[in-house]
């Protein structure tokens, strides 16, 4: 035992007792007589003090000689301390040290150990295994933790078992690009690692497991952008004998549990809105509602006068900025030329000032009277003290456009509190979406979500209006969660991977598995994913992902504190079978 | 909603319920105006009932179309039973079902979706959705589930975190083989699949995490051998600030725990024997201690007379069969033959019955009194009843064979109760061992493992004789679990390296990473690893792990349900810059 206690749990009621602590210095403060020193664990930072008079020498010379992130071992006594820190849970007591062992010296670290570090990103990644020692990520690492046992907990209470599926599985062309592992026992082949559990958790409910889940690594081979990471961590879920509102009842259950034992927060019933209505009023399918400002559509008022702009636009649609009317011409410029960076896009903005005397200012006022514009900021919903701003264009590309203006404007005003959460459901997905390069029609979500059963028609006349069972559980501007019903007959299977493009050959190839196991009983089912990496970050208040990850890679794929990948010797390529293209 | 209540639910405090259920079609009894359905989910069974005089007709003739596995909806009446069935917990009740709706129909399974199937491996493996739904199978999941969620509570309760370490890694010729992923970013690099998290584990150590678990996959490219599968999954836990007694009994905490939360049974303190001991007592380093049947040396009282054969051997060593003295000359005989079977390899074998009349009666009476063969008994602990079997040859060979045939007899005589739990610790391993055909040192457990600090010096003059700070955990002759205590500082960390035959630049460009971490504050440490397949087959009381696992690979590494691994497209291949040799 190298320890009585650890360094965050002594305080006033251990008085006087004699104690073995280890850890690391923290830091020291020598005062030539006396020397403190904070010694840290996981738990805590417990005062250590070195007093000439108190101190056997040999101990109070050595006790000189520690530097920051040493590895020591204390016996001592603990007191009473006489400055009391009030902010850290030991701070009534300090331990008066009577023999102190260094287990371990330091080297000084390349960056500061501390909540505020002067480290950079490429520095701490190298060093994670130091990062990991800073309050931030150890308290990630340890909130990440606590939210998976809650998941687990929750579901194995109402009976979800949890299945462990393989990793090594087999590559399917289909959606982003696999990871692939060449087999040495089967010469030219490859297994590929899976991009999600999808078709064993659909063939778990065929074999009867009713209700599983898994908490699993899955793997996408695609460029990195920001806060990607090529290895990430579902919450993987399906059901037998469901429709799509018990699937929407359960996760919300789960959800709502999170939020309350973690958070200690109590959310209402989740709202719900369809796919089309989020893009209508948000310009978006994972909308951000702690903030309102809905779109609203000012075609109807804003069309036909003299404004040519407008006239020619497809849409015209804007949103009221509580509260700022009170803009400047400055500070209206600066959104003007935000919404201009090519990053958005828009080509121009119209703003209408709602003053609190009721009247409305506009920068368009040579084309519209009040009439006119009360009529926008009915439909905006604007109040008088609100600024409306307006976009105008095609409609998809305006309507995303504004959605970039509404969360940074929602931004500035202060209207995205990390600690407020605000989750719903967006449902009525659309059960394909169309390349716009070659016209092919893809699964929005994927090739066996179940469309609704009243669009089946559709699908050969107008695919794109066809609806799945789909749905998103969205939180505070991000979809952390989304899922659908299954198809879970053979025929339907087949017709979906004909509109999708596959010959029968190729849909055989590689699910004829599953088309197989439908035709032996299979009964209705359907589930959800969430990303836990996401998930966990939002929960914590934080907005990227890494801090959640121990061992995360950089937007190259590179693991920089391992160095890999690396190269292999001659003799595993030969044995796998293959070579490096020259 | 599908059901009202489940299959498994519904008894005789539900008559005169409606309900519905939903489920498949285990068989059905038509006896013309009476069809008895059993209808099954994963939760039990429940009996329908079709009356012709109480069903409405097209219900009634539609259940006479229901095959086995359909899946189907009934709503009906909960009724009492006539002929109950205290076998199942709905057994008092059926279900006067009033309507019916097939939700899916079945092509006849392949096999019989009982207890006892018809089907072989094979065929049950191509199908696996299938044999899933069988009880054993179905039943083995649920098992595994709930081990590992009493795993995760209990290492919770302890301040364990769970922390996910990653799965693209770097490659490393040390130990087994790995399987690798080439890299599409990084060109001509690989990552690896863990073998396991060992590192990472310890660099959380580092971090200062205290104390670490996880369930994980792991991976290795052998040649399989029965049982064994490419991706495995391990209770991963490492501990900072430990010495081998703290890890013994938290561990064999968890192990207790798992004893009396899943199986019931409550189990003494486990008994703690060394490598050296085990190898001379049982010629095994795990196990079976559910018998006794201890080695005796022989040598002493069975060399230096007249007896060839055990004069010439470096080992004389003997075992005594509880009851056997009654054995015939054929089950003797047959006992020879088994020992001489090439698995085995002996030359042959000498036996005494010692008889109930306190006579002692051998095979070698030529060469050894009555005074002699007492000895014999008195070494081997043989009571009168008792036949002694004695090997002799070269030591490590003969405790070997002894070993086998010290199993083989304890099946024989039903010593090997699957229900009755052994847990032991065996300690002390060796550091080293020696590669019988180049005479290279390879470490026992792995290169992070601390060598007993009392035998460090013998490091350079007698490796071999260097015991290690390493445990293994074994029940009932198997090893579930095994660890070290770790080195922590770099100095020992490079001299083991240079022991095992790595240059100082191949250590470097392989562990620098770790030996770079140990420069700045690594605390001591330790753990270990249980493999969970193994774990839960044997509380499950089965030999074999592949019903512990959902989607087991054949022994060619092969998923013969998706037929992976497979071929994949060239243009995959020159993305990933490889290429197949020919």
């Amino acid at each position: 035992m190298y320890r009585s206690h650890n360094c965050g749990e002594l305080n006033a009621s251990h008085n006087n007792t004699e104690v073995t602590l280890a850890g690391w210095v923290q830091k020291s403060r020598d005062k030539g007589f006396m020397n403190w020193v904070d010694l840290r664990d996981r738990y805590g930072i417990t005062q250590l003090i070195f007093d000439e008079s108190r101190t056997d020498k040999t101990v109070f010379e050595l006790a000189k000689t520690l530097g920051r992130e040493f590895v020591i071992q204390v016996k001592g006594t603990v007191i009473e301390r006489e400055a009391k820190n009030k902010n850290i849970p030991t701070g009534d007591i300090e331990i008066l040290v009577s023999e102190l062992t260094i287990l371990n010296a330091a080297l000084t670290p390349p960056f500061t150990i501390e909540d505020e570090t002067d480290g950079g990103e490429d520095i701490r990644m190298k060093y994670r295994y130091l990062d990991i020692r800073r309050n931030p990520v150890k308290n990630s690492l340890l909130f990440r933790h606590k939210v998976a046992m809650e998941v687990r907990k929750y579901l194995s209470d109402l009976d979800f078992c949890e299945v462990e599926t393989p990793y090594l599985i087999k590559s399917t062309p289909e959606g982003a690009r696999d990871f692939v592992v060449p087999s040495r026992m089967n010469e030219g082949q490859f297994y590929a690692l899976p991009q999600s559990p999808q078709t064993f958790k659909q063939l778990l409910m065929v074999g009867g497991m009713d209700k599983y889940f898994q908490i699993v690594k899955c793997f996408r081979d695609e460029d990195l952008r920001a806060d990607r990471q090529p290895e990430f961590t579902q919450i993987d879920c399906e059901m037998a004998f469901v429709e799509q509102e018990d699937i929407l009842n359960i996760f919300e259950g789960l959800t709502r549990h999170l939020l309350s034992t973690i958070k200690g927060i109590e959310v209402e019933k989740f709202p719900r809105i369809t796919y089309d209505y989020a893009m209508k009023t948000y310009g978006n399918d994972k909308p951000d509602i702690r903030f309102d400002m809905k779109f609203g559509e000012l075609n109807e008022v804003a069309q036909h006068k003299e404004f040519p702009v407008f006239n020619a636009a497809e849409l015209v649609v804007g949103i009221a900025a509580p509260g700022c009317a009170t803009y400047t011409r400055k500070e209206i410029d600066n959104l003007i030329d935000w919404v201009k960076r090519p990053q958005v896009g828009a080509s121009g903005m119209v703003y209408a000032k709602y003053e609190l005397d009721g009247s409305i200012k506009s920068s368009v006022d040579k084309f519209y009277d009040q009439e006119d514009l009360k009529k926008w900021a009915e439909i905006t919903g604007a109040k008088p003290g609100d600024l409306i701003l307006v976009l105008s264009g095609p409609a998809n590309k305006t309507r995303a456009q504004l959605s970039a203006l509404r969360m940074e404007l929602a931004t500035r005003l202060g209207l995205r509190n990390p600690e407020v959460f605000a989750p719903l459901w967006v449902v009525d997905f659309p059960l394909l979406e169309q390349d716009e390069e070659n016209g092919r029609w893809h699964a929005m979500h994927h090739p066996f979500t179940s469309p609704k059963p009243e669009d089946m028609a559709l699908l050969e006349t107008d695919p794109g209006k066809v609806r799945a069972n789909a749905y998103d559980m969205v939180l505070n501007g991000n979809e952390i969660g989304g899922g659908s019903i299954r198809i879970h007959d053979k025929a339907t299977q087949q017709l979906m991977f004909k509109y999708l493009g596959f010959t029968e050959e190729e849909a055989k190839a590689q699910f004829g598995f599953l088309m197989d196991a439908f035709q032996f009983g299979a009964p209705p089912h359907g589930g959800l994913a969430f990303g836990l990496d996401r998930l966990v970050a939002i929960l914590g208040g934080q907005e990227t992902i890494r801090d959640f990850i121990a061992f995360p890679k950089n937007n190259s794929g590179r693991d920089v504190m391992i160095d890999a990948p690396s190269l292999i010797d001659e003799k595993q390529l030969e044995e796998l079978h293959i070579k490096l293209r020259s």
